[in-house]
């Protein structure tokens, strides 16, 4: 690790003219190079997180920039080496030449990523805590927020990090029983080995389950609205965004291509996509938009299929079961332009229709943002249907992958116990399911995975 | 004032995803409110300048993120007020968050420049520097930061407030010549009153002249490249930025817009604009953009004059005084294309036509940059020739509008000082030229003149 000897420098703030920008060194010099280059208290005296006003100067003695210099003494410090935080004017182009004396003086600019695994490396936080961090600056809603902070403060690696503990006992039990092939011993008492695999398991497949809703979360949650041509679908998305986003016409077959956006209900991202209408065609260019249309479906979360309430129930019902949902696919029929015909007609037509298709199916005028109250409660009722997944949300396909294989592993192992298989074989995949576990907290890592997970984050984090 | 007793927020750095951002506060209430918002420290307890870390929580206790919170306590802050810093993750959606619930509490969105407003309202800067602070921002090259930073440390207020404390003096006595006006005493000694006034204008006289050039150094120098068509302008430019900027052909008259972009040399921005050829043209477009390219040689400090060395020396000449440039306007005559030639014939060349024209002139092949040394020399003379009045350089049209209006107002006093005008009358002047001299300090403001500075602040400033 000799390259946690150097010290760092990036700025941690975005590039822009705003009041200020800041500056962010790590490493053992830091404190040096910061006060050879700054006018003002002497910062070698002064006291951990302590701010002190001055200037920082060039070499011949020019000022730079007027600044704000906050110490941080290792190791109660965000690397838990010793850094500086220089907050100047926010200009490009004085954050330049701030860096470009600092670097003078023996800091050099930091890698992507490089304070968060310096972080790491120190030990401060594990790899999933790290993600958690890069997670949360990426972050656009009050959810995916939330997320990543239960995620920064150890929900992932907390949980894991013991069970895994546990498991390593029980693997050197067994390696040590090897070293006793020949005597028949059993060190690992396998009714207890079984247990502890059960627990495991009992965490890593609900976590691995719970990516699918964690992906929506951090991505938005796709809304495919589906239907026959000039159905209103892109009216009701306009009417959702409160905007025209969509171009609307009477002719059936505006939208060829699919139209994306999102909305923040209650702090949960959307992503609606309006697509073509279904229908056959003969147009190329709107064929091929069909076709991308039944490509968002398949892909989409939440269907919203969209119909012309004046259409015979039959057609409808026809009409939605030919979508052809998979299964997981939540789905709401909404009976639209129902301003053209009484509420004792689209009512009970919403009521039976539902009980045909045992789907939610309501009555709606695409263009009027109060009819679609009931709308609103459906995509509410399916964030509260996954409320109870919450405690252990994954949003990342590395934790994804590695618990699926865990998962895997540990499965050989219960059956390996359960069929009489060579403790050496158990072991083996026992050793496997540690792996896996280890990767997500960080207890085995590779330069390779570093490199992978550190240089997708921004310089200055 | 009453404004000052609530308590204002808002981002300090750029919007965008990065390590972190900084959301600053500053009233009578930010510490309450700040702490009120944040579990950690106590931050009442705390003392002004620590940094203090901990988790900012909404009201149902919920963790919207992990911050370090900044105390400043009055008087020693950037607006003389409380104030604190929440530094947290560069999101975007989180910086929204933590706003509304310090809002919640109490907190009010900042009106851009309003940090600065108080800061200038509570008497720890005056108006010339907090202007600097806006410029220093904008600043883009070393050149125009250190003159902000200059203004900043009150180079223009510091001279000028000290005069016109004295003239505010003089005033004084002559207002009180007017009460005994019967008596036909003199309180105010007219030599000395004489002096002071010469002494003021010694100050605002040559600050109004350095306008043009400390605008130039905000702006970036303009630079027209002008000459014939095909002469190489656009060439020289792409060398000169390194670049394919310009679109280069063999074809006279491709260049028909004018194309522009800055370069930094020594921490100066020149900003070099090439223009289409000047020739007679019956194209209609290239005529337009032969009009503009006059316009830009009006405007222009610095004027390279392209000439390809194969032409006849009186041509050359000729087309070069053809230019009609302006008084204060400097020029070199650049013969290009001067490899086609041997040098025993290009350097006479150039040394004839600058002893005839009297402008600097030099051989050069504009594709090759390593031909452009004497070139380089030449601007950067330029710039040195401009050193000496680096003392007292302005840059902002309101300061130079409020300085040729303080010596208009002078003038006018000496004028009746030498002719025997009304004391009455004198004093009218001098209090025309107190008023003009206070408005760049901010020792005379109006609430319209607050607006129209501030207001093009950045909000979080």
């Amino acid at each position: 690790m000799s390259h946690l000897t150097d010290t760092i420098i990036a700025p941690a703030t975005p590039q822009g003219h705003s009041a200020i920008a800041v500056i962010r060194l790590s490493g053992p010099e830091s404190i040096r190079i910061t006060s050879e280059i700054f006018r003002g208290a002497d910062l070698f005296q002064a006291a951990s997180h302590t701010v002190h006003y001055g200037w920082v100067t060039d070499d011949e003695g020019r000022e730079l920039d007027e600044v704000m210099v906050t110490v941080f003494r290792a190791p109660r410090t965000f690397t838990a080496e010793d850094c500086t935080e220089i907050s100047c004017h926010g200009s490009p182009h004085l954050v330049q030449e701030i860096m470009t004396v600092a670097i003078k003086h023996g800091a050099r600019p930091a890698n992507p990523g490089e304070f968060t695994l310096r972080a790491f490396l120190n030990g401060r936080i594990d790899l999933s805590q790290a993600e958690a961090v890069a997670d949360l600056i990426q972050s656009n809603s009050a959810k995916s927020g939330e997320i990543a902070i239960r995620q920064l403060k150890g929900s992932i690696s907390g949980t894991l990090h013991d069970l895994r503990q546990q498991l390593v006992d029980f693997a050197a039990l067994i390696e040590l029983e090897l070293d006793f092939s020949e005597e028949d011993v059993e060190f690992a008492n396998r009714g207890r080995l079984t247990d502890l695999v059960h627990k495991i398991l009992n965490v890593t497949e609900p976590m691995a389950k719970s990516f699918q809703w964690g992906n929506s979360i951090r991505e938005g949650i796709p809304v495919a609205i589906i239907g026959a041509p000039n159905a209103g679908k892109s009216t009701l998305l306009n009417t959702l965004l409160n905007e025209e986003k969509a171009l609307v016409s009477d002719i059936a077959g505006t939208t060829r291509d699919f139209i994306e956006d999102t909305i923040n209900i209650d702090g949960i991202i959307f992503r609606f996509i309006d697509t073509a209408g279904l229908r056959e065609t003969t147009d190329i260019l709107e064929g091929m938009g069909i076709e991308r249309s039944r490509q968002k479906l398949r892909e989409a979360d939440i269907i919203l299929f969209v119909a012309d309430v004046t259409h015979a129930e039959e057609e409808i019902i026809r009409d939605f079961r030919d979508l052809e949902l998979r299964p997981g696919q939540k789905s709401a029929i909404l009976l639209n332009k129902s301003d053209l015909v009484s509420a004792a007609i689209s009512q009970p037509k919403a009521a039976e229709i539902s009980s045909i298709t045992g789907v939610a199916t309501m009555p709606v005028t695409a263009r009027y943002a109060h009819t679609l109250g009931p709308l609103m409660k459906f995509l509410d009722d399916h964030i509260r249907s996954h409320g109870t997944q919450e405690g252990t949300v994954i949003t990342n396909a590395r934790h994804y992958d590695a618990l699926v294989n865990t998962s895997r592993a540990l499965h050989k192992v219960l059956k390996g116990l359960s069929s009489d298989v060579p403790s050496d074989l158990v072991a083996l995949d026992i050793r496997e399911a540690l792996y896996h576990l280890g990767t997500i907290t960080g207890e085995v890592v590779t330069d390779d995975l570093l490199d992978s997970i550190f240089s997708k984050f921004c310089i200055g984090k």
